[in-house]
C-alpha cells in the first residue's frame, strides 16, 4: 500500500496512518518470531552502521549546518553531532542490547487450577511501539534496537532538526532487517516533520499499542493530554534532595552537590534541597560553599538567603515557581523545613514523581521517608543522579517513567512487553 | 473542604473534584498502613453489612421499584435486587478477599548492585482507583473492598438506577472503615447522578491515578477516548471458538456450547464459531443440533445456512455486523474457514482481545494458534468461560483488561498496585 492510498476500512488515508498500518501488519509477523531470528538481526544492525557511518556521517552533516545556522547554543549541535568513533560506539551498544536475556516467552506464573486446567501468564510483544523524542539522533537506533529485542514494531518520530540523519539511520537499519528475514516495516520512521504527524500518531489507537514521548515537559503534556493511544510519561525529573537532622554533614553535602552537578541536564539530576531546621546552620554554610565551588546558583528561602549573606554567596529568593521548575541547569531551589514530614509534604505537591532522596543516620526517618514520598525511585543516602537502567543493571533503558500504570522508574525490555494467558485443558468446560 | 469550596490552587472546585481531593488525601494515610490494619477495616465491613442489611435492603426498594416502574426487564431487575441473603453472599465475599495474600510491600526485583548499593523494586498501592460501572449494586463493595485491601483509595461511579443502594452500602463502608481507624474518605461515592460528573472524573488526572470502566461497549469507548487520567480497558468480549480441522468432535460441541450458552450475558461467552472447512462436513450438523438445543441461533455464512437447510434448523444469514457484534444472548456468529491462518485473520480483524479457544487435536495447530491470537487469553481444548480470576485462582478480579499496558486478562489484587524502587547506600555518589 502505498502513502495516502485507500485502507482496508475506509477512504485515502494520511501517510501517518499507512506507516502505521504498515506497522501493525509487521508486528504480527514479528511477534512469534525466535530470538536468533530477531537478535540476529540487532547484529546485522551494528555491523551495517559500522559499514555505512560514511552516509550517516554525510546525511548528519547537513542537520549539524541548518542547526549552527539557525544559532542553536553549541551543547545542542554536540548532542546532535555523529561522527564515525559515535556511530562506532552506537553498534557497540546494540551488540550489548543484543546480549541482554529475552523477555519475550518468559513465564511470569504457571499453575495447575484444581480442574486440571494448565494456566500459563506468557511475556508478549506490546506490538507497535510509538516513540516521541527530541535532537539525539542516538535515540533512534537505541529505541529501534530495544523495541525489535523485545519483538516490538517502532515508529520513530525525532525532532525535525534531526530529520536528515534519522533518515539516514533509518535506511541503514530497515537494510539490515530486511536482509536478517525480518519485516523491514518493523522499524519506520513518521514521515512529515510538522507537529500535524505527532497528532495523527495520538489518535492511531488500535494500530499503536503505546506511545513513549521522550523530551521536555511541554512535549509530554501534551502527548499525556492529547493522545487516545496509550502513553507512558517519561523523564520529567523535579527532583529533591532532603537533608534530614540526623544527617552525615559530609555524606551530605557530596550527595547534593553529586545530584544537582555532576550531570545537570539530565532527569535525574537535583533540582531543590530541603534541609531540616535542626541541621541546618551547620549545613548551609557549607552547602552553599560546595554548591557555589560546583557553579550552582541557589535560589533560597529566607534561612539560605541568610546564611548566603553571612558567607557572602548571593543567593536568590525562591518563588512557588522555583518550587514547580526542573532547572535543568546550574540552579537550585532550596529550603528548610521544620521537619521529616514537611520535607515530604512539600515533595508530594512539587514532585514530578521521578527521584526524591533522603540523607540520614536515622533508620526510622529513612523508613517513614521511603514509606511516604509517591515517587518512582527514592534514594537513602545515595546520589539522586543513580535513577537509571544502565545503574539498575537493567542493561539499557527506553525511558524513565514517572507515572504508575504499567512501568514506573527505569524502563528495561520486560517493560516494553506485555503478558497473554494461555489456559489448556483436555475438553475442560465450566459447570 | 466542603463540596464546591476553593481548593488550594484555584477557585470554586466542583463536588467530583473536591471528591478526588480528599480521595488524594486519603490515599496518602493509607499507603503506609500495614497489612492488619487494613484487614481489621474489611473485616468491619462484612460484619457492618451483616448488621446493617434492613437499612441497605430498604434502600434497595426505592430502586428496585423506580426500576420496574420504568419498565426494566426482569433480568436487570433481578441484577439490582439486594435481598439479606446477597447481602450476606456479599459480606462472605468481603471474607474471602481479607483472607488472600497482600500484594503491598512485595519485593517484585532485588538486588545488591557492583557498587555496592542495594536495589529493591516494591509493591506499592496505585493510589486513587475509579471505578465506573454499571446496575449491580454488589460491585460497589466488591470494588471497594479490593481497591482497600491493595492499599488504595477508591472514588465509585455507579450507575443511577442503583443510586439509592450504592449510597445505602457506601455509608455502611464508610462507617466501618473510619470505626477501625482508617480514613473513611477512602471510599467514596463520586456525588451527581449526570454524564457531567463521569466526565470531570476523567479529566481529574493527578488527583486519580486510574480510571477503569466496568460495563458495556459505550460506556468503555467514551472513557478510553475521553479520560486524561489513564485508563485500564476491560471487559468487552468479542470472542471466538476455532474449531480445527483435527478436532475431536464431540469435544468441539461441548466446548462450543458451554462457550456460548453456560451463560450467555458475560464477557467470556463465545460470540463467534470459526469451523476449519475440512472438518466443517461432519461438525456442523452436530454443531447445529447442540446449539439449537440450548437455545442459540445462529447467523451463518453458507456453509452454515446449507447445513442448516439439510438439517430443518433456520440459520439467519451472518454479516459484517456479526462478526463484529458481541451479542451478550443465545445469539452466535458462524463461519467456515479454509484453514487455521483464515480463522487467525479472522479473530485479529473482529476481536476485542478478550480470548479465543481452540479445539484440536494437533499440537502444531495449538502452538500456532497461541502463537499468532493477540488477546488476553487463549484457551486450548477448554471453554472460554474459563477467563475469570476466580477461575485462573487469583481469589477475586476488578475486571478483565483487553489491553496491553499494565494489566492483560483478569485482574487480582497485583494488577491494583504500582512499584516503587528503593534504593540504598552508605553515601554513594556517581563518578
Amino acid at each position: 500500500m502505498s502513502p495516502g492510498s485507500a485502507g482496508p476500512d475506509g477512504p485515502a488515508e494520511s501517510p501517518v496512518l499507512v506507516t502505521a498500518r504498515r506497522a501493525r501488519a509487521a508486528a504480527t509477523e514479528l511477534a512469534p518470531l525466535p530470538r536468533t531470528v530477531r537478535d540476529g538481526a540487532l547484529l546485522a544492525i551494528a555491523d551495517a552502521l559500522v559499514a555505512r557511518a560514511g552516509e550517516i556521517v554525510e546525511a548528519n552533516v547537513r542537520d549539524v549546518e541548518r542547526a549552527r545556522a539557525a544559532g542553536t547554543s553549541a551543547a545542542v549541535v554536540d548532542r546532535l553531532t555523529l561522527t564515525p568513533e559515535r556511530i562506532a560506539a552506537i553498534a557497540s551498544d546494540v551488540r550489548d542490547i543484543v546480549a541482554l536475556p529475552d523477555p519475550v516467552g518468559e513465564v511470569v506464573r504457571g499453575s495447575t487450577l484444581p480442574g486440571g486446567l494448565e494456566l500459563r501468564q506468557v511475556r508478549v510483544p506490546l506490538g507497535v511501539v510509538g516513540i516521541i523524542y527530541e535532537a539525539r539522533p542516538n535515540v533512534t537506533v537505541d529505541a529501534a534496537v530495544l523495541c525489535l529485542k523485545s519483538g516490538n514494531a517502532v515508529l520513530l518520530r525525532g525532532s525535525s532538526s534531526a530529520y536528515a540523519s534519522n533518515t539516514a539511520l533509518v535506511a541503514v537499519v530497515r537494510d539490515a532487517v530486511a536482509a536478517a528475514g525480518l519485516p523491514a516495516d518493523a522499524v519506520q520512521l513518521v514521515p512529515g516533520e510538522s507537529r500535524e504527524s505527532v497528532r495523527e500518531l495520538m489518535g492511531a489507537r488500535g494500530l499503536v499499542d503505546v506511545l513513549i514521548p521522550r523530551g521536555g515537559a511541554s512535549l509530554i503534556q501534551t502527548v499525556v493530554s492529547e493522545s487516545t493511544v496509550p502513553v507512558i510519561e517519561t523523564g520529567v525529573g523535579n527532583v529533591h534532595v532532603y537533608v534530614d537532622e540526623l544527617a552525615d554533614l559530609d555524606m551530605a553535602v557530596e550527595i547534593l552537590v553529586n545530584s544537582k552537578a555532576q550531570r545537570p541536564s539530565v532527569c535525574n539530576a537535583a533540582e531543590t534541597v530541603l534541609v531540616h531546621q535542626g541541621i541546618a546552620e551547620a549545613f548551609l554554610p557549607r552547602a552553599l560553599a560546595a554548591l557555589t565551588e560546583a557553579g550552582v546558583t541557589v535560589h533560597g528561602d529566607e534561612s539560605w538567603q541568610k546564611a548566603g549573606a553571612a558567607a557572602g554567596v548571593e543567593v536568590l529568593p525562591v518563588t512557588g515557581e522555583d518550587w514547580a521548575t526542573e532547572y535543568l541547569s546550574h540552579d537550585i531551589a532550596a529550603g528548610v523545613v521544620p521537619d521529616l514530614d514537611a520535607a515530604v509534604a512539600h515533595i508530594r505537591r512539587w514532585s514530578s514523581g521521578h527521584t526524591e532522596a533522603i540523607v540520614t543516620r536515622d533508620a526510622l526517618a529513612a523508613r517513614r521517608f521511603v514509606s511516604l514520598v509517591d515517587s518512582a525511585a527514592v534514594m537513602v543516602n545515595a546520589s539522586t543522579r543513580f535513577t537509571d537502567g544502565g545503574q539498575f543493571g537493567f542493561g539499557a533503558e527506553i525511558g524513565i517513567s514517572t507515572q504508575k500504570l504499567h512501568a514506573r522508574g527505569p524502563m528495561g525490555l520486560p517493560e516494553l512487553t506485555s503478558t497473554k494467558y494461555v489456559v489448556t485443558g483436555d475438553g475442560h468446560t465450566r459447570g
